[in-house]
């Protein structure tokens, strides 16, 4: 099984403070990399992460508030100027584009590369990444703009091969992909071995569940159900539970409720109102209703 | 006197590095903030100094690379959030509006003051700002693209008034303004006292030069002749020269020979090519030709 790990680089909210960074995260995931959000310092912040650069080609963007987007421009300079040449894609509402292109083109002209758009529309659920070994997937969200998080799925893996088993019947190798993927074996006599006498299941699928920034909503709770980690927005303690329904953001306690009944594995929370000192008070409250719940950092690594 | 301090808030270049951020200076004088420059990250680092953001009216951008300005969205963005109302001055290239108004309208919509653009051309020297202390004055620069310095020159200030000769003498409070600006006092009886009896002088007035980025370009001297402090670039290490000429960046051993020419009082170096692991070959170059040279740093202070 390859890795599956979550880096946070940063988990600010809006403004910045000298203690968190503007919100954005990289997914590794058998060294292919996935960024959700970029926001302003992203780029230093992927540095100070050992990351590999060149792995990164895919980035989701949840809304275009200026703290999940602005550290675009910068990090497609660099990639720019260091001879980068695979293209890269960037999934976002439309508008995006719109404001990117003309940034582009004076700014980054000449370069190696192309940025090629995905646009999708953040109400509505749907895949807007598939490849060998995963899927993204949208989940509308409720905001003051358009906004949606993003659920990465593992497709399932095939089972294991138990190799003394298969040397035992003589398994060709032809078949070998068949097993794999769950198919008993018949031997030439007729008999059939049953797939579990060759193989032990593999690890079941991961998935993680990105969800910033929305107001509290339930409804995310069925497509969400299970995941191996949920990363929800717990911008306002208790106290705040009115500028947090107002502003369209979240509690940390309602975080948590989200994470309980979609019986999550286990909650991190972040984008932290610039008002804490420290987030001690979020971490509680959360905890109180869901208590496999991790306080964001910058430079967390969360592996699955 | 008032203060007359300079915050470097980043000194890299165009990639950032773990060490060094985007270019941004911020001048500090008399209590009013003038930024120079504002790559990605400026607002993070603005917030480090602890320099008070409301005190900030006024951003000079030298020229239109992305590591000198892609910091002022982010930046503007969070004066939108924080109830600035005082109008914003940027001072540059005129291409700047026509790229940053629709983001402007875009993502700071509704904002509560507006950000009034001062386009000039870099290629003419021009006094750009005037105020009751200070004028700022383009130096045309030699780069890739159209890109000046900036003079920052204290006026004149009054001389000091020797209070025990002001009464001795019983000259009327509403001449003293008068004496303050150098004119002799006429007593009842005819006598003129000479106004060296009545004031001391005030100190010189400061001036900063601010030179990044350019290639070696001898015609500055006579400008920027005898400031109190020079931030030349100093990109390169002798052995790029060539690099240093081909993108129009300069070594460490020419940004010193300019402050020797010019004779400058102390020259303050940054602007360091992502190469160099630490910087002390540039401050040995540049020392070798000009002895009180400083390597700039991020959150380095200097009073002038």
């Amino acid at each position: 099984m390859g890795n599956f790990d979550i880096h946070i680089l940063g988990c600010g909210s809006a403004l910045p403070t000298t203690r968190h960074l503007a919100t954005s995260q990289v997914l590794n995931i058998r060294e292919k990399l996935f960024m959700i959000d970029c926001g302003e310092g992203t780029q230093i912040q992927l540095r100070r992460s050992r990351l590999k650069f060149s792995r990164l080609n895919h980035i989701f963007i949840s809304h275009l508030h200026g703290d999940h987007c602005f550290g675009l421009i910068g990090l497609i300079s660099t990639f720019a100027m260091t001879n980068r040449t695979a293209d890269l894609h960037i999934y976002s509402h439309p508008e995006l584009q719109r404001l990117m292109e003309p940034q582009l083109a004076f700014f980054c002209k000449g370069m190696p590369f192309q940025v090629v758009f995905h646009p999708f529309d953040p109400k509505e659920r749907a895949i807007i990444y598939d490849d060998r070994s995963i899927t993204v997937e949208t989940i509308p969200l409720k905001h003051r703009l358009p906004t949606c998080g993003f659920l990465f799925r593992e497709k399932p893996l095939p089972n294991h091969i138990l190799r003394d088993m298969i040397d035992f019947y003589e398994v060709p190798v032809y078949l070998i992909n068949r097993i794999k993927n769950g198919e008993d074996f018949v031997t030439e006599d007729g008999t059939v071995v049953p797939n579990e006498r060759l193989t032990t299941p593999a690890e079941p699928p991961r998935a993680y569940a990105y969800c910033s920034d929305t107001a509290y909503l339930p409804r995310i709770v069925e497509q969400i159900k299970g995941v191996d980690l949920l990363f929800h927005e717990a911008t306002f303690a208790q106290t705040e539970a009115a500028r947090a329904k107002e502003t369209m953001h979240s509690t940390a306690s309602q975080a948590a409720q989200i994470a309980k009944d979609a019986e999550v594995k286990r909650l991190v929370i972040g984008h932290y109102s610039a008002r804490y000192e420290d987030e001690s008070i979020l971490l509680e409250e959360a905890s109180a209703v869901f208590p496999n719940t991790t306080l964001a950092q910058e430079n967390l690594k969360i592996e699955l």
